[in-house]
């Protein structure tokens, strides 16, 4: 394809996502299409015309998670000025694996993380240009793997007798790091994200989801930490890697974080990841910080992550992932022998990026988050924020006033889970899960409502509910209230034909039901 | 922005996009920046215009790897179908991580990926429509876990004194898991990419860069492997996981697949994974498929990687990666409880990707490939490709026609790897290798030139050469001799001025050759 047919053919892109937003409300939120429809429909033969064929195959095939009526999972929301940048960015791709790659790209991501410091509140010491800490757009797998060596680190200080500083226990013997890594264990709790115990998996270690109380409203507390700790340590095991999570994917539930810090703080050799990939872009409104606790974060935090494409507005991926201290990063991600490391480099006066994440190459997205920032300022993400605020606390007081539902936990920010509780009658907990799976199963057989289920487990129960999620920018209260209505109207079905219903319960509550564990 | 904001910007940027590849081969394939340049002009507040800061601010901070005259590394091309593919792609940005998150996601990845099965000629075991094996865009680290995972399966069988199938080994007991994970081995060569040494240091395993010998090309044999892996083995170690490379970075050698595939069959633990990062876009092409042992990766290979955003038109990132065995990844990655898992997921009627990869979300990456492979073909690819290989070809005309320049290694499909030896003088081996980086030194200052440098370490020698990577789809012949000309236009003047030169060699060349670990 040459220039001119380029701009011609990027014209009719540009035309056709047009299209695809001024009739995206008139569509339902979700395909109607079984698996294997695509793989049926297009000749295994890779020469025909194209354009034509993404909205004849793909677009049916498509989840609108830009669709006013998305309440499930979490907003994916992505906005035009984000689809501009990603046009921008291909345009001059490149792997971005050191700054000579493309000295743009690589510091470009450096001001856009640092004015993300500014705008949550992020303790400074966040900021790459302390020159000591410091965000990248990445996975924050590299958490647990950098708390891994530092935890390395640290017993071959110890095994010095405090000859060594930490600085200087680089070289951890092998000996000692074959002794001691099967011993390491990570924590978090049972709301904790799936990706903990993957993070677990995919090194080989040990993970303890530790139990919440549904009186602290499915918040891990800092003495059940402490219990395990102590119960792990007395068996000869090595604590090295804490999760607090800031808005739990079931619940919104917000960690105890001083509390699961001063825990941290007493052992040398644990690290405290703080996890607030969908709630922590809240910190950008004054008056959720405090409850969000902020302030703990930033006293307690070894690594903080936040997901803007989430509730951001930033097209997925951009994942910000901040470290108090870089070296944990590089000391365990750089391969680049010693004898050519740059002083540059080291410093952070030229950062290689490929030395903070696990690829070698990175794409170009710190444009997609200028993009953004810069168009929406401060203001316009806060006015985003507290808009799925808004809707949610609408949402609440539907519920309340509702009869036969009941809200399960305190709504968190755009969250708001709740359940089918007949009024006037007894039910016991295991009946109100049955009946609230049947509800679900039918809101899954409607094509205009996506809502994810979750089964939300502590010491004293074990809850089926469903997720309200709200945040989505293309939001109306008018799509809260109608999705709402069909609920209610569902529910009103069931209670009459509960019976029938029963008998389709199963696959559906299976299928179904996996997702919850990657929400 | 609202929908006519974003057509008239959407057109904007397709012009701003057209501007740049009309001028493109007038601007230097590298910028003329200093660390800092961006953080230094842009305030740090984010409230302003946009668009044109792009041209402004990040234009002049990119390298131009889209440049005809880009020879550095290796190449990265896109192509004008792959950046439409993006604009689609973000228009309906979701997460895809499981096929409900967006049938067409994870449906289009498996016809493409199927699709270049039989491009490249890969063994039917390989698409995903043979239930067993199949495909995934995404990081090869995942072979080296799910190697791990089946070595720690085979032992626990072997514990079981066969009584447990290797499918029926998935529970391994933590003791044996504890007791063997720190013996466990990886292998590769001294010529393997760094990513083999990051994968160990990820993994907190053991990685052996075995050597390799000039007489042999630098490619890796099998005796070499059999004698570490007997060593190991004595040692009491366990030898899991071996990398066998087709397109060494360094000079584009073919490991012999055959003889260190046998080594690894004697061994029940181990996995054999085929690295062809660069050089497998070329197994579409029949006349390389033999001297590239496509038969020998087709019987051997329990995983194989290939990367179309290098040599292949497709922009970063779409690493093409292939198992043999699928159940190797989901056994190694799934966290979906027992209880939740569906017949479906597991047989792949629906494939949910999140548990072939590390991460949970995923882009839309394969529509990148569809719109490629649609718009070129098969033909379209192949004379991409022989362009590449026909430009080396002319190159190593150039290089040995000129007197005072030498072939180090046996060109490989578009790469080139040469020396200065300047005629009728006697030189030692570190004489040459240090004139040879005042050479490279010299044409990392020249703007319009960029090659990387490589250490070339054999059992017989350490040699400092040049490489010239080949294969950008811009690159005219004129581009080649171009260069070419330049370098020796430097070369002569080095000769002339070889102490003057002497002086300023250190400091380029230690920043310089960090890169070449990461090429």
């Amino acid at each position: 394809m040459d220039i001119e047919e380029f701009r011609k053919q990027g014209y009719a892109a540009v035309d056709a996502i047009c299209e695809y937003y001024a009739t995206l409300q008139q569509r339902t939120v979700k395909p109607d299409v079984q698996p294997g429809y695509l793989i049926k429909s297009l000749p295994c033969q890779p020469f025909a015309a194209i354009a034509a064929d993404f909205q004849t195959h793909i677009l049916p095939g498509i989840t609108h998670w830009q669709h006013g009526k998305f309440f499930a999972y979490f907003p994916a929301c992505v906005t035009f000025e984000s689809i501009l940048a990603d046009m921008y960015s291909s345009s001059v791709t490149n792997p971005g694996f050191n700054w000579t790659c493309s000295p743009a790209c690589t510091e470009l991501e450096q001001v856009t993380l640092d004015w993300m410091v500014a705008i949550l509140g992020l303790d400074p010491i966040f900021l790459t240009s302390s020159g000591q800490g410091g965000g990248i757009i990445s996975s924050a797998l590299t958490a647990a793997i950098g708390a891994r060596e530092r935890a390395l680190r640290v017993l071959t200080r110890q095994a010095s007798g405090g000859a060594l500083s930490l600085d200087d226990a680089i070289d951890v013997p092998a000996q000692l790091r074959e002794e001691n890594t099967p011993k390491l264990v990570m924590y978090g709790s049972t709301q904790t994200h799936s990706l903990g115990a993957k993070a677990a998996k995919i090194l080989g270690l040990a993970f303890r989801a530790l139990p919440v109380h549904a009186a602290d409203n499915y918040a891990l507390r800092g003495a059940t930490l402490a219990a395990a700790v102590d119960e792990d340590i007395a068996a000869g095991l090595i604590p090295f890697f804490a999760i607090g999570t800031v808005g739990t994917t079931s619940t919104g539930a917000v960690d105890y974080i001083a509390e699961i810090g001063a825990v941290v703080r007493r052992h040398p050799t644990m690290f405290l990841h703080i996890d607030s990939a969908w709630a922590g872009v809240a910190y950008a409104l004054p008056e959720e910080r405090e409850p969000l606790r902020l302030a703990e974060v930033n006293e307690y935090a070894d690594s903080f992550c936040t997901n803007m494409h989430k509730w951001g507005l930033v097209g997925f991926d951009c994942s910000l992932f901040y470290v108090r201290e870089r070296r944990d990063l590089t000391e365990a991600l750089d391969v680049t022998p010693a004898f050519l490391r740059t002083k540059e480099g080291d410093e952070g006066n030229v950062i290689d990026y490929r030395n903070w994440q696990l690829a070698l190459g990175r794409r170009f997205r710190s444009i997609k988050l200028w993009f953004v920032l810069r168009s929406y300022g401060v203001e316009g993400l806060q006015k985003h924020l507290r808009e799925g605020i808004e809707h949610c606390r609408e949402l609440e007081n539907l519920v309340t006033a509702s009869p036969n539902f009941e809200i399960v936990a305190p709504p968190s920010l755009s969250l708001l889970d709740f359940r089918l509780v007949p009024a006037n009658t007894s039910h016991t907990e295991a009946e109100l899960n049955d009946l609230n799976r049947d509800l679900h199963a039918r809101l899954v057989m409607h094509p205009d409502v996506h809502l994810t289920q979750t089964l939300l487990k502590s010491v004293e129960s074990e809850i089926f509910c469903i997720r309200f999620a709200m945040g989505q920018s293309r939001t109306t209260l008018d799509d809260v209230k109608t999705v709402w209505a069909i609920v209610e109207a569902e529910a009103a079905r069931l209670l009459l034909k509960r019976k029938a219903v029963g008998e389709l319960t199963n696959g559906v509550e299976v299928v179904d039901a996996a997702e919850v564990v990657v929400v």
